[in-house]
């Protein structure tokens, strides 16, 4: 009789992850005690003693509830039964730039990449499932800022794998309870206060209920995709952005020196791949991606494919676009120099 | 004192779309005597006699709701009464082709067809608002079928334009009000039977409570987006399938013969364009677009960049793809031919 199917899923998934690092090599996995990462630590233990790799799992502390360090020792002494090596605890100061979820999760990112570097490991391994990439995509839609805000996470990236991102979210925790492993239940996970639980909660149950089951898969699906799109465009517009330069002072000076563009080539291109063209030479300018937003790059868009004498844009970060017959350029505001 | 400011935006909108037509040309709008369609109505009467174009307008009695035909004559009392010319009702009969939604719009817009070549107009201006851009995208979503589904409403496409999807739904209820003009509310829009009214409802009013207000604004931002990134990835692998196909039977039999792409030209491409080249190989051969899904493609897709000796994949339609050392090639299924 083989393994609960449930198991043999997660066990799957890890073994496809495994067979992209070389065998001999230190994989760890991110463990927060929850189901899926333990699920996760569980696959890993038992595939990695077959397919020839080292196993190792970190829990991060973000010491943000009480008894969470006391939490973490469980869970290092769960890693440690597996036979995972190392299986330690690191505790991190979440700060609080970008909002609460976003402070731990980067403060939780750090403390990985630290413990990758000092173990020397290849690879390490995040319990996120189908139903957190849903969560992702559907953040991402309210942002409204096109294909890179809807790509969700990405499978691999780095050193860091997901393996489980095809899984459900129900299959996975089945997995850890067949593995006879005892899922500890983040209360964040249920704190209305973060955006993340609020659609887990009420906006993803709601659009099952409204358009039918599957939506979660149908949303990882689409961030796949849109993914794969992303990524074209952006190597077209690496290429479309040289094509498009013209001698003028561009790469000349320091990094906010005066970069020309043909407008020829540009409005010779589709609108998806000028856009890029057109957002990539403002930052270049100096303008920051954070601020640079659609509608600024739609006013330069126009000096190309609707020019009716305008001189030029203003931008964000004192950048200007400027039009001079049959050349786009870029550079400081010219209100700043005086 | 200038015009209310609603009715100011829709003015606008209206007459940013006569701009791109030829002054003197017929234009039509549709209008089912809702805010949105009779707020269109007014402002096109009241542009077209600014800018030299013939106004007409056409409503369409689906024949679904008692008093259907007198609420039609209503509206082309109002139609008439601003001045449009022609003003006509035009009464259809809705099928059950593809569910209720679908059968009424199909039949709507076979009328529009009609009356637009009847009377010889340039184009039909159709009252979709940024909200019904916002519900198409989460309709979409729901398919999970990438770019394409989540695009949205064009702007454009063949004689139809919608100038006000880019305007909020309760502006152009207010425009409409301020018009002096009586709209009447479909009671099918509040109907729960309809998957657009339940996003109406409480799809949409839950993601504004959930994810902060503005969601339908980054929808349709991000429709308008996505519509720029299919269609420059859609010229892309146009472009691409010609470059892959190589000799063999290619074109010399009927629509369904065999035709070889190369596999080194097909591994060269990233994998969003290679995946449009081959979901367009196998619609070539004869699999049919709307059953042919993204699994099949993705199986297709293996025999070119995870070979490891499997001889076909079986597509709908009775097609097949197969490998053949560096060709890849679509055809009948060989077990059809048995």
């Amino acid at each position: 009789m083989g393994p609960d199917p449930a198991v043999a899923a997660v066990r799957l998934a890890v073994r496809g992850a495994l067979r992209e690092i070389d065998a001999g090599d230190l994989v760890l996995v991110a463990c927060s005690g929850g189901a899926d990462s333990l699920a996760l630590a569980g696959a890993l233990a038992f595939e990695a003693t077959r397919s020839g790799h080292r196993a190792g799992g970190v829990t991060v502390d973000h010491g943000l509830q009480d008894g969470s360090a006391e939490r973490a020792a469980e869970v290092v002494g769960t890693m440690t039964r597996l036979d995972l090596e190392p299986a330690e605890a690191v505790r991190v100061t979440v700060g609080t730039s970008g909002g609460p979820e976003a402070a731990a999760r980067d403060a939780r990112y750090a403390a990985l990449a630290d413990a990758a570097a000092r173990h020397r490991a290849t690879a390490v391994l995040l319990g996120h499932t189908l139903d957190d990439q849903a969560e992702t995509v559907l953040l991402g839609l309210a942002r409204g800022s096109g294909a890179r805000s809807l790509a969700g996470m990405p499978r691999a990236a780095g050193r860091y794998r997901r393996p489980l991102l095809g899984l459900d979210r129900d299959l996975v925790r089945r997995a850890c309870l067949a593995m006879g492993l005892d899922p500890w239940d983040d209360p964040h996970n249920g704190d209305p206060a973060f955006a993340r639980a609020r659609i887990r909660q009420d906006v993803l149950p709601l659009l099952e209920e409204e358009l039918g089951p599957g939506v979660a898969g149908a949303l990882a699906r689409t961030a796949r995709m849109l993914r794969d799109d992303a990524d074209a465009l952006d190597a077209w517009a690496d290429r479309a952005l040289q094509e498009a330069e013209i001698g003028g002072d561009a790469g000349t000076g320091g990094g906010a020196g005066v970069s020309g563009l043909s407008v020829e080539v540009l409005a010779g291109l589709p609108r998806a791949v000028r856009t890029r063209v057109l957002r990539r030479a403002a930052i270049a300018a100096g303008s920051p991606p954070g601020t640079l937003a659609a509608v600024h790059v739609d006013a330069v868009d126009a000096l190309v494919t609707a020019w009716r004498g305008q001189s030029h844009v203003d931008l964000p970060g004192r950048v200007q676009a400027r039009r001079r017959y049959e050349k786009l350029l870029f550079g400081p505001s010219e209100s700043s120099e005086i």
